[in-house]
C-alpha cells in the first residue's frame, strides 16, 4: 500500500499547493477560525469517512477513517490558525485580510494533511487499525485548541498520535526529529507593583512604584542565574514594563508582564516558585502591593524516545526522492500545544525543513515576510504517510 | 503716602475678588495666555502709564510706573498662566475651559497687581524712583516666560525685584519669608535605551532594553544616596519608566523620562555629571545605546539675605490689621522661574498664605481641587504695598 | 572676676600645652584610659574640691566646684579617650603607644580643663551657683561614656552644660556655634545574610548569599534617595561587606555593617524602619535568613536655640586679644555623645579652631596627621572661661 | 590475552586496595606531590620499562609500555594530588597529613593504573602498539599538571588517550559514559574595585566601592540570564566578595572573585566577553577603577563522539562479572584538566561509580566526609583493562 499512497501523493502535489494557498489568502486568527473550519468540513463532503465538527465547542474538526482490520488508533493532527501579523511578502496569495497571516505555516500542515487523509480514506480498507485526523484551530494563543479537542472525548482512545511543522531550517527533503524534550513549555506572567503616587520633589511623601519594579527586574535575573539546573534550559523574558508616566509625578503604579520557558516540569515549577517569592520579596521590601497573576500555559513537548525512535527508522528507509534526509534535530525554543496530546499519548512530533530555494537567510516564522518552498508540502504528505504505513506494517 | 495706599487697597478688595474670580473662570495654559494678556492690557487703558505688551515676543506685558522723583529701579512681578487640570471645586465662579485650571494661584497673583499698580499710578508723584509692574506669562512649563522677559531688555535697569505666591500654609493674614535658597532649581532628562527586540525565549540573539533601563533605574538611586553632600537637598525621580510591549517578545528600546530637584548650583551640577555617567556607563555594561537629553530648567531661587531682611523687617513693622504676622518659612521642594530674575537682580520672593477658612488640611496647589481664602488678596497687595513703601521710605 | 581669670589663664599657657603634650604622648583606647583618669585624678590631688572617680563604674571623674554663692549648677565637659590610629606626625611628643593617638583632640579638651578648672577652684568664692567638671572617658566607641556619666546621677541637678571641640576649620582664635541640630545622631547596624553553601557549578544546590548581600546594597540606597524628606540630612553607609571566601565555592554566609546618621529623630526613625523593611524583603526574597542587629547610639545633637545665642553673644562680647572672631558655622557630619547631655539639659556644644599655622589644608580629625595650633588651648580655656562668667554675670 | 589480564587483575585486587590505602594515608597537595611522585617512581623500580620522571618540570611520570608489535599509541591517564581538606571520615587509614585529603578519588585512580600498568608490562609482547600510563600531578588547581605533561612532548605520538574518575554516583560495578561535551571548562576572575575611602558620614568626599561591587554582583547575573543560548550551560559564580571594613569608614577599595563554567568554546567567550564589559560599565558608572584578571583555564571536556562510542561497546560486551552494568549519564557540572588531553587527541574519560555500600546518600567528591567502595578499584582496572584490549582487538 506504501507505494500506492505515495504515488497518490505525487498526484496531487498541486492540490495541496492549491489549499495552501486558498487558506494562506483567507487566514483567520486563533478561536475565530470559522470560514477555515467550514471550508475543511466542506472538503470532507461526500466522503466515506465519520466528521465530527464543532469538537470542544469551537472550531475544531476530527475525522476519524476507520479501516478495514481491527488495530491500532492513532491521531495525525494538523492546526489551522493564523497570526495578527501584517503580510509583508509579495506572493500572489498574499493575506486578503490585512493584519491576519499565515506566517506560522499552518497553511500548509492543514493542507498536507487534507489531501493525505483523502488517500488514506480511499485505502483504508488496508488499514489495520484506526485514524483520526485531528484539525485542531488556536495553536498559537494560550490556552489554546488541544485542550478542548481532548476534553471532547474523541480522542480517548488514541495509542499515538504525530504532528509536523514547517521550519526554515533546511532545504525542501529534509525531515528532522529528536527525542525527549524538544520543545520548552511556557508561563505568562503579569505583574502590578502598587505604591503612591505624588510630587516628583517629594519622594517622602509618596512610594515610588518604578524604583520597586525595577528591582524586581534586576532580582528576577538571578532566578535562571542562581536557581536552575545549569544543564536545564530555562527562560525569564520580561516583555513588557508599562511605567508611562509624567517625569516630574512619582508613578503610584507599574505594570510588568513576562514570559517564562521551561524544558522539564521540574524547571517550570521550580521557575514559578521564585518569581511568587521575589514578587513577594519586593512587596516587604519597599512597602507596595505585588499582584501577581501567573498562569502556565503550554507543557513542555516530550517526544516519547521509543515512538521517536519508530518514527526516525520509518523515514531513514523511506526510500523516496523527495525524501532526501533525515536527521536529528537540537531542542528548540519555541512552545507547542501539541505538547499537551504528547502529555496524554506516547507521541512524536517532528519537523518538515522548508527553506525557500536560493534564501541563504531565510525568514523564520512569525516573521512577516516568513515564505516557504511549497515542495515542502509534498515531503510534509510523504512524510507522515510513510510514518502511517511503517506503523500498521503497510510494505 | 503709606496710609493712603492702605487705604486705597482696602477699598478695592472686591474688586481685586472680582479680577480674580474672572481670571480663574477663563484660565489659559502656559504660552498661549492670548485673552488673558488681553484682559490685563486693557485694564492699563487710559491709564496715565507706559504699557509694553507682547514682551519678549510671546504674551508678557510691562508696564512703567515712573515716580515724582529720581531713585532706584525695582519691579514687582505676577504670573498669570494656568495650568492642564480638570477643576474639581465647586465654587461659583468654576473654569469655563473644563481641563485648564487655576490651580497655581496665578489669578490672585495678577489681580492684586493690577489693582496695586493702578493704586501707585495714581500716587505715583510721591514715588522717588520707578517702579515696574512685571505681568509674565508661561511660569508653569519650562523654559518659563521669565527668560523671555530678561531678554526683552525691559528690565535692564531694575536695582531689586519682588514676587509673591499664595500658599495654602497658614490663614490668610499670615506672610511667611525665607532668606538664601529657599526653592531647588529643577531639570528634566529623557534617556532612550536602544537595545535589540528578539523572541521571548531567545534571549541570546536580543539584547534586552527593560533590564538595561532597570538597571539604570537601581543606579540612579546612588547619586542622592552616595554623591551629594547629606545637608544639600536633591531629588531625582523618575517619573516615566515606557516600556509597554508584549511579553513575550524582548523590548528593543524604552524610555525613561526624570526630574531632579537641587537647591545649589553645585549640587545641580553633581546631579547632571552623575546621571550622564550613569547613563554612559549602561552604555557600556549592557551594550546598548543611551540617548540622554538633559536640561536644566529653572536654577535655585536665591533670596538675597540683605534684601529679604529688609522686607522681613517693613513686614514686622506693618502694624496692619490685615497682616496679621511675618513669620520665617523653611525652604520648600516647588521650583519656580522667579529664579531667573533672582539671579539677575538682588530679590526677595515670599509667600502670601492662603488656606480657607476653616479647612484643616487644604489641598495644596496643583490639586483640582485648590481653592483659597480670598481674604488672602488683599493681604498680597498689601504686604507688596508696605515693602514698595519701606523700599522708598514713604512713611 | 572674668578679667582675673583670663590673667590667670594667660599666665598658665605653657602648663596648659605641656599637660596636652604629655597626654598626647600617653593616648589610651575608649573604655581603657586608666593611667589618663589616674593623671586627671592626681591633678585635684590636694585641691579644695570634691572629687568623684570612677564615675559610673568607669574612668569617668566629676570635679564639683561649689562657688560662695547660690546660684544655678552648670556642667563643663571634656573627654579624655584616644582612637585606634597609628601616628604619623613628626611632633617631638609623638604617641609613645603605637597604634593609639589622640587624632580627634581630646588631648587638648583635657589640658584646657584641667587648668580651667583650677583657676575657678582658686575663685570659687566668687561664684554664685555651683560648676561641675566632667571628666567622660570613651567618647569615640559606642556607646560612649556619656551615659554612664549621667546614669551615675551626680549630674542630675545641671541647669545647663557646654563642651567645645577644637576643629581645624580656622586659624586659632576663630572661635564656632550654631543653634539647633548640629550633629546628626549615628546609629550602627550589622546584617548577617545566610544562604546554603555549595560548589560553584551548581547554584541550584545553593542559596547564595552574595547575590542576596548585593540585592541589599543596591536597595539600600533608596532608604536615602526616596525615603527621606529632601531637606533632611541622612546617610547610610555601608562600610563592611564581608563576603571573604573561595572563588569557586557559593558562599553561605556574608556579614554587612553599616553607619546610618540622622540629624532629627523622625529622619532615624524613618531610616531604622526601611532598613528592616529591607532586610525583611531580601529574606523573603531569597530564600535568606537576614539577622539584623540595629543599635542607635549616639542622637542627634541639639543645641538649645536660646542657650547658644547666649553663648554667642557672651563670646561676641568677649573684647579679648584671643578670642579674634566668633562665627556662625553650618551643621557637621560627626557625631557626639556630648549629644546625650544635651538631650537632658539645655545644652551648648561650640568649636575652637586650630588650624595650624602656615597650613593651608590641614588634616582634619581622625588623620594619622591631625595636628594642631597649639594657642587654640588658650583660647579654648578663655572662651569657655568667658562663656562661665557671663553666665554667672562676673564682669 | 584479555582474559588472561582480567585474571591477573582479580588476583591482585588486595594489592590495589593497599596502595590506595598508602596514597590515602599521605596525601600532598597539587604542585607539592613529592612523596607520592617518589612512591609512583618506587614502583615502576626493577620493571623492564621506560621510565621518565619530573615530566614537564614537576613531579609528573609517564611510563612507556612499548609493545611487541607495532601500531597505534594509546594513554592512560590517572592524576595522584590532593585537596586542602581536614577529614572527617573514620576509616583507619584516615590522612595522616591534616588539612590534606584524598577526598577526590585520585589516590584510587593511581593505585588501580600502577597495578593495571604492572600487568600490561608482563603481557607486552602481545600489545600491537604503545601504551604510555600517564601519572599526572596537580590535577586540582589550576593551570593543572596536564599542560606541563603534554608540554614535555613526551605524548606527541599518541592516537588517543583514556581516563576514569571515581564517582559515587551508583553501586560498584557501575560504569558510565557519555558523548560529546561532558564537562565544563572553567574560567577564574578576579576584579579589584578601587574607589576612595572616607568617613561614613560624608559620601560626596568619598567614592563608595562595595556599593559599585554590589551593583557588578547583580549586573553581572545577566550574563547566564540574558546572554547565553538557553539550551547552553553556562554558570557564573561570584564566590568571594572581599569587603571587610570599618562599618562607619567608606570602603576605598573591595575584591571579588569568580568562577565560570561553560559547555561549549562559544559560551566561554561569549561569559568572558560580557564579565569584561560589565566592568568596563562598572567603572563609567561608578567611577571607579576596576582591574579584571580573566584567566580560563580547563577548557570544556570533549569526549569524541567516536573514540566513546567504541569504549562503550568495548564495555557493554565486557561479559564481566565485575562490570555489572554500563549505563549512559548525563553531563555534569565538574571540571577537569584531562579536557587538555582531549583537546588534543580524540578521547574518552568516563566514569567508575563507587558508592559505598549500604549507603544510600553517599558524599560526593570535595567532601570532607567523602568515601569509596573500594570493590570500585578492581572495575576501574578491568574497565580500562577491557578498553585496552579492544582497542588492540586482543581477545
Amino acid at each position: 500500500m506504501k507505494k500506492k499512497l505515495m504515488e497518490m501523493l505525487e498526484e496531487r502535489k498541486d492540490e495541496i499547493i492549491q489549499i495552501r494557498r486558498h487558506l494562506h489568502e483567507n487566514p483567520e486568527l486563533s478561536f475565530k477560525e470559522e470560514k477555515t473550519s467550514k471550508y475543511i468540513e466542506d472538503f470532507y463532503k461526500g466522503k466515506d469517512v465519520q466528521v465530527d465538527t464543532k469538537v470542544g465547542g469551537g472550531h475544531g474538526i476530527i475525522v476519524t477513517i476507520k479501516g478495514g482490520k481491527p488495530g491500532k488508533t492513532i491521531g495525525l493532527r494538523a492546526d489551522f490558525d493564523a497570526l495578527p501579523i501584517l503580510e509583508e511578502t509579495n506572493v500572489p496569495f498574499k493575506s486578503k485580510n490585512p493584519g491576519v497571516m499565515h506566517a506560522c505555516g499552518h497553511d500548509g500542515h492543514t493542507a498536507y494533511l487534507l489531501v493525505l487523509a483523502d488517500c488514506l480514506i480511499q485505502l483504508k480498507n488496508e488499514i489495520p487499525g484506526t485514524i483520526k485526523i485531528v484539525h485542531q484551530p488556536a495553536e498559537e494563543v494560550p490556552p489554546g485548541g488541544a485542550i478542548s479537542m481532548l476534553e471532547s472525548g474523541l480522542l480517548d482512545d488514541l495509542d499515538n498520535i504525530f504532528g509536523i511543522h514547517l521550519l526554515p531550517l533546511g532545504p525542501a527533503g529534509l525531515v528532522g526529529y529528536n527525542s525527549g524534550y524538544v520543545f520548552p513549555g511556557r508561563a505568562y506572567f503579569k505583574l502590578k507593583v502598587q505604591g503612591v503616587g505624588g510630587h516628583g520633589s517629594s519622594p517622602h511623601l509618596a512610594n515610588d512604584s518604578i524604583v520597586a519594579g525595577a528591582h524586581f527586574v534586576t532580582a528576577v535575573q538571578t532566578v535562571v542565574s542562581r536557581r536552575l539546573n545549569p544543564f536545564d534550559m530555562g527562560v525569564v523574558t520580561i516583555g513588557s514594563f508599562d511605567g508611562k508616566g509624567t517625569f516630574n509625578v512619582i508613578k503610584d503604579s507599574i505594570e510588568i508582564e513576562g514570559d517564562v520557558r521551561a524544558m522539564t516540569d521540574e524547571t517550570r515549577v521550580t521557575i514559578e516558585r521564585e518569581i511568587r517569592r521575589i514578587a513577594k520579596g519586593i512587596e516587604e521590601e519597599f512597602n507596595v502591593t505585588c499582584a501577581l497573576t501567573y498562569t502556565p500555559d503550554y507543557p513542555p513537548l516530550y517526544n516519547d524516545p521509543e515512538v521517536t525512535e519508530m518514527v526516525a527508522s520509518y523515514l531513514k528507509k523511506a526510500n523516496d526522492k523527495d525524501i532526501v534526509e533525515v536527521q536529528e534535530f537540537p531542542p528548540m525554543s519555541p512552545s507547542e500545544d501539541f505538547a499537551h496530546y504528547a502529555k496524554k499519548f506516547p507521541a512524536c512530533f517532528f519537523y518538515i525543513c522548508c527553506t525557500p530555494k536560493g534564501v541563504e537567510k531565510p525568514y523564520f516564522n512569525h516573521h512577516p515576510k516568513f515564505d516557504i518552498d511549497e515542495d515542502a508540502l509534498l515531503v510534509a504528505a510523504k512524510a507522515v504517510g510513510t510514518v502511517v504505513c511503517g506503523y500498521y506494517n503497510l510494505e
